[in-house]
């Protein structure tokens, strides 16, 4: 075994940080030490949290940190989220209070440049996420922005997702009709002592109502309940192995309603790891994660074999020589004749 | 020629319609279609409007649909914003709005689905703006939603991008240091009627000036410049060849503010065919787009070629039998040996 990839398994932070950039950076035996690690991977429990900007989703992750941490849980937190003080993108308030987690050697916090690195999210993604789970965390979190197709690719590579909103920030439940119903495990109605938090539940459930008899058509169905801080986990159950998903209302920034939010997320665990819908979308993370790593191991392959001819034929297409397809399928050819 | 292709240069819409979905199906000789418009195309000025939920695009979107028609123009859109009344994603009182240009056969409204088309957006907007631009759209639309990666594709490919947001959306100052000042052209405060407009003007210029060092280190340089409704056209002045991301407020259900929008739109076209750094731009605009249909191509390849291998590898890696790194990479030598 490689010496980094034993010292990330000891559980040395620095050698771990060595291991994340070297993965971005994609230098050194990176993709060795990666397959090395994957046999003492997979003890993590891996917990996405999305949404729009302005929900909450850093002070909900800060919360989340805390909580875990107290059930004596090593932690990690992969900031996808360009907008997440722990990805640097936050004003001053933020950063100092993300401090409290700085100085403890069982939290990893792990920040993920979304800006020039097109494509990549989702790999760079599953990597850390393994990386971290080789660490020793055994609670990861992710926090990602927004309804765009990378966010829903990384809410599939966790074992369960929370959608984070708040009220008054306007479209958003046409958001999540849109895209986050789709992943959405668990709905955290955050800051729900703001004017106009029972309307977005009442939404919410209407939405996930309609959005049902689509999403229990696809490949794991899904249904609804509802609940408010004291009462969302009586009225969580599951009925023919069918994920009923939660809403659970909070207010993080006072540390309110985290206990059911907990409560939610450990439920749907155990939905995963003892229903059969639950393992087929196990099976179905497996699959996605496969995918994502190809995709890139494939590009990377591409564009180091053709990065001459790719200039040439950008050049070409700049110029109106050619046009973008026939250049594009000349490309492929060229890389697989 | 095809003749699918011929009707599409007549300007036959539903010649069009039915070619932009054989695009989107893969089915019959869609790539020769595309690849025989190419000549036929660059006509077409492409604008990006993106932004959260809730800043007002679709609005927006719709006002310059009716301004680009008073100037006489053929207009496209290009909904890939999941949350827009043109995708379908709107409430009824947008999708009514919207039905004023239903009737108006100088009007093509395209909407790009991007659940269950993960990795294909930006090759489906790219595609879905030839095709328009060969039926003789001379303005195109694209509306996208959001910070995401694939948002900052999609605007990479249009000539003119507007960053839409508005007051009291909570963090939207955040969202737009974090990616969306990259692909900025031109900063639009909608619904500048409400409390916090000049706020948020104000931080957007503090944002800018910050930005405007790493910015222009960057591919091409960029500075910015202040405007409010009546003011925006009189502050915006290239230097030196460099561009000058002007703000305007607009209240766009009000119809206010439009005119110094269209003219901030016609400024940058002007600047980018008229100078060195507008030149550079559109070069790397080919290059990007080039860069999108090849990785698309090159994963369809694989997808056929690798079918059932990869429902073996995918088993594989969800029974724990192999890691997905070593399996990724035995696909991808399998697919170019």
């Amino acid at each position: 075994m490689l010496p980094i990839a034993e010292r990330v398994l000891q559980g040395e932070v620095r050698a771990t940080a060595r291991l994340l950039r070297a993965i971005d950076d994609r230098t050194g035996p990176w993709l060795e030490a990666l397959a090395e690690l994957h046999p003492h991977t997979g003890s993590a429990y891996v917990i996405g949290i999305t949404g729009n900007p302005g929900a909450g989703k850093s002070t909900l992750t800060d919360q989340l940190i805390t909580r875990y941490r107290r059930q004596g849980h090593r932690v990690a937190v992969v900031a996808v989220d360009p907008t997440s003080p722990f990805s640097g993108g936050a004003i001053l308030g933020d950063r100092i209070r993300m401090q409290r987690h700085a100085l403890d050697r069982e939290v990893f916090i792990r920040s993920l440049a979304t800006r020039g690195n097109l494509g990549g999210v989702s790999r760079s993604t599953a990597d850390s996420v393994r990386v971290l789970d080789a660490w020793g965390a055994r609670v990861i979190l992710v926090e990602t922005v927004g309804v765009g197709q990378d966010e829903i690719e990384v809410a599939r590579l966790a074992h369960t997702t929370v959608v984070v909103m708040a009220p008054g920030l306007g479209d958003e439940v046409q958001a999540i009709k849109a895209g986050l119903l789709e992943v959405a495990d668990v709905f955290c109605v955050n800051k729900a002592d703001r004017d106009g938090a029972d309307a977005t539940v009442r939404d919410l459930e209407m939405m996930i109502s309609l959005g049902h008899e689509i999403v229990s058509a696809g490949a794991h169905s899904r249904g609804h309940a509802t609940g408010s801080l004291d009462l969302a986990h009586e009225r969580m159950r599951a009925r023919d192995g069918e994920w009923l998903v939660p809403i659970v209302k909070t207010v993080a920034s006072r540390a309110e309603g985290l206990d059911a939010l907990v409560e939610a997320i450990a439920k749907h665990r155990a939905w995963e790891e003892t229903t059969a819908d639950g393992a087929e979308r196990a099976m179905g993370r497996a699959r996605e994660e496969l995918r994502v790593i190809f995709r890139e191991m494939l590009l990377d392959e591409a564009h180091a074999a053709l990065a001459a001819d790719f200039e040439a034929a950008a050049a070409a297409v700049g110029a109106r020589a050619t046009d973008p397809y026939s250049a594009a399928r000349a490309l492929v050819k060229r890389f697989r004749p």
